[in-house]
């Protein structure tokens, strides 16, 4: 039993697409996290889930961990294989099976990313709302319980994912609920499985909830004298039960990072990314209630996107915001982004505290946040090369999960616990920390899938 | 170790709230299930959180089975202390114990009921929508993942809970998640423990998400000449994903027995009983573009309800459907509920399958459902001293739950497994059943906490 026995086996087996190259397993070391990488000692490339099943057997006979990995675009190091053994990607497992476009789903295999699925749907009117900063695998979105701008409206992958088929750690294959809307019908596995981050199964196939394409889609930017204001506003929109589809924020320092970055005609304050969705009246009306909330807190430069070619220009520029960080943190600097989610009464506080914190330290960190959700990310550009950079990085990071937790949250809203948040998980959890061990001991005795995340057993 | 020495030692602290008269053995015996009651040994009457742990690791020490008791409507014997033991009545924790209007969420204790809450909320602006037909308590909604008329747009308690408090099978106390709206740290406890049943530990407390109460709400039924047009309505509404807040169905038999029950001014037809919420606009654009198709369907009757007295005379005598059914069995006669859910594209198929099964039986079936969600009930009237009815009941059910399992959809929309749909899990779930019994396994080892529910484990 070891894990050269098991690369050994499955390089019998599956010849070329158990690579052992290089630069295949340094690309598989790591995903986008400011973690260091760590290579897998072979990677593997499944086309069907009963070869997802094949190789985890074979893992499991011979005791070697197994991490998946598909576009890589995790930040809290979920594909790093912390203890060797193989990586599987699941990037050639993307075809979409299925859509219904009768009952608002479809069917896919874990390699289809957003946009891909997006693209498939094209002639139906019906979309797929959850999008993360990255064009990421559905698989691997819902892995990490992933959401995004549409969240507020949409909900998160937990909302999204009808049933899944996984590989457990026996080698089974197991399929979660059925296609009905809902169901009553014993433990909720699907919604166990999401956010597992690969640590209890590797997810083979979802079926996904789509939503109908509104009638009518309206977006804005609105710019505010400070940071103070624009939560504010935010705050208001979500206490009135406004329906706003999209209400992102980005604080000044973010601004002038996409306006170089996308070549944006706004200005650098604090600013709302906004979209309402529904019928050409419903629509008008949204924008006319929110407008006079902006208003009212003192909102400068209201401009409305119109064309899809505005609109789709507009959401570029957010999603690149990681993007227009690292490219305003200059050669060399990365990106440590924070997660932190709050009870929406608290996101004003937990902002300007965090804003303090940024203002004090010798750091830059442009916020960016679905503030609608109470969850934002402090990217901090960090030189990896500078022990006291990063230092510093960590400890802010530490104060903005600790001040999540003090006000009702969570120290990630989206990103999930990767290494990144390991150390926050007891006090974030107590006691239910340990009945997540437990569940996680019972269903993977051998700890092989994904050791050394979301719970410590061994 | 044995009952009888957890019943001693549970007396002895208790005193009074350890009770075994008679009457009240027999009042926790069952709930609204046809099945037959099993008494308990001993019903406990906790008042606080420490109180139901305490009574845990009595009975954890004892080897004495738990089984958790509310308001006792379920209808599938969820509350049936089926080896005996103890029930613990939880209707003394009914605290509210705070609304936080700004976050739209409140924390309750588990005894709380749906209408209570929503007597607490009465002048925030805020509401509960989750709202099965009795008056369930808010601990036994989530433990059976209940929904309601309201859940084609407000979604089931799976979707309504942030956090819980639960205490599991050692006597510890968990708490699950925050109060953000959303979090990806670690497995999802939360919705493992919804419709879990009592079999993995027991809510204490639960905060839930609440919504704005809308600017406008209009409410309608509609009559169509035969149970296809309905059905066809619905599908097409759903699949426009136009945004009802209710829309239900009732059969010609159900129609004349609410008709009958609650004195309604309607016609004996197939009819739908439909809300729309939102702004004064949406909601008339809505009931325009639904009036549309269902006139397309060759509606009769649309019957609006513009007044507050009207729409909730219209909504109890909806939920007051289960009682017009008995009522229309006539005396001595019950209610054998079923549950199918199926992907809306198979409901007209799903239902009129059903009726032919119906029409060929001896049984009446009055049928009313939660249609927009693809779920729908037959309320089976039994004279529970004939055997023949009572088995002919079990075979029409037994159709019923496999026909909506070939259609892609769940033996149980919202009534949870009980005892009445353990037989169906192996089919519904596959291997997924086995990943289940091992979850209560190693979360209750003894299989202490409401044995025989769900999963079948010794």
């Amino acid at each position: 039993m070891s894990i050269a026995k098991a690369v050994e086996r499955l390089r019998t087996r599956f010849e070329a697409r158990a690579s052992t190259g290089a630069s295949i397993l340094d690309l598989h070391s790591k995903g986008e996290a400011h973690h260091a990488g760590v290579q897998p000692d072979a990677v593997l490339f499944p086309e069907t889930t009963e070869e997802v099943a094949e190789i985890i057997r074979i893992c499991a006979e011979e005791h070697c961990p197994i991490t998946p990995y598909a576009v890589g675009s995790s930040v809290e190091a979920q594909v790093t294989p912390v203890r060797g053994g193989v990586s599987v990607d699941m990037m050639r497992m993307n075809k979409v099976l299925a859509i219904h476009e009768q009952d608002l789903d479809a069917v896919v295999q874990p390699g289809v990313t957003r946009s891909e699925l997006n693209a498939a749907l094209r002639h139906t009117g019906l979309f797929f709302p959850v999008d993360p900063g990255a064009d990421a695998s559905l698989g691997g979105m819902a892995a990490t319980r992933a959401s995004g701008t549409n969240a507020v409206r949409y909900g998160t992958m937990k909302d999204a994912v009808l049933r899944l088929e996984a590989v457990v750690a026996d080698g089974s294959i197991i399929r979660t609920g059925g296609r009905a809307r809902k169901s009553a019908a014993g433990y909720d596995l699907t919604r166990l499985l999401i956010g597992s981050e690969g640590t209890l199964g590797i997810i083979t196939e979802l079926t996904v909830r789509l939503h109908g394409l509104p009638e009518a889609i309206s977006a804005a930017t609105c710019g505010f004298p400070d940071v103070e204001a624009a939560v504010q506003t935010v705050i208001q929109t979500i206490q009135m039960d406004l329906p706003v589809a999209r209400i992102e924020f980005l604080d000044e320092a973010q601004m002038a990072a996409c306006i170089a970055y996308s070549d944006l005609d706004l200005e650098p304050a604090p600013t709302l990314f906004l979209e309402f969705h529904g019928s050409q009246a419903s629509v008008a009306e949204q924008a006319e209630t929110f407008g006079e909330l902006a208003r009212d807190n003192s909102a400068t430069g209201f401009r409305w996107a119109v064309r899809e070619e505005e609109r789709n220009a507009l959401w570029k520029a957010r999603h690149d915001a990681y993007w227009a960080a690292l490219a305003a943190g200059g050669p060399g600097r990365k990106v440590y982004v924070t997660d932190a989610c709050v009870p929406i009464s608290r996101l004003g506080e937990c902002i300007l505290e965090t804003k303090a914190d940024i203002d004090a330290s010798a750091l830059a960190g442009p916020m960016v946040g679905h503030a609608g959700d109470g969850n934002f990310h402090v990217q901090l550009l960090v030189d990896p090369e500078s022990a006291i950079e990063a230092a510093e990085a960590e400890r802010i990071a530490d104060r903005i999960a600790k001040r999540a937790l003090r006000l009702g949250g969570t120290v990630t809203g989206e990103h999930g616990v990767g290494l990144g948040k390991m150390k926050h998980m007891r006090a974030e959890h107590g006691q239910a920390w340990d009945v997540m061990a437990e569940i996680k001991r019972t269903l993977d005795p051998q700890n092989i899938l994904n050791p050394g995340k979301i719970v410590e057993i061994n």
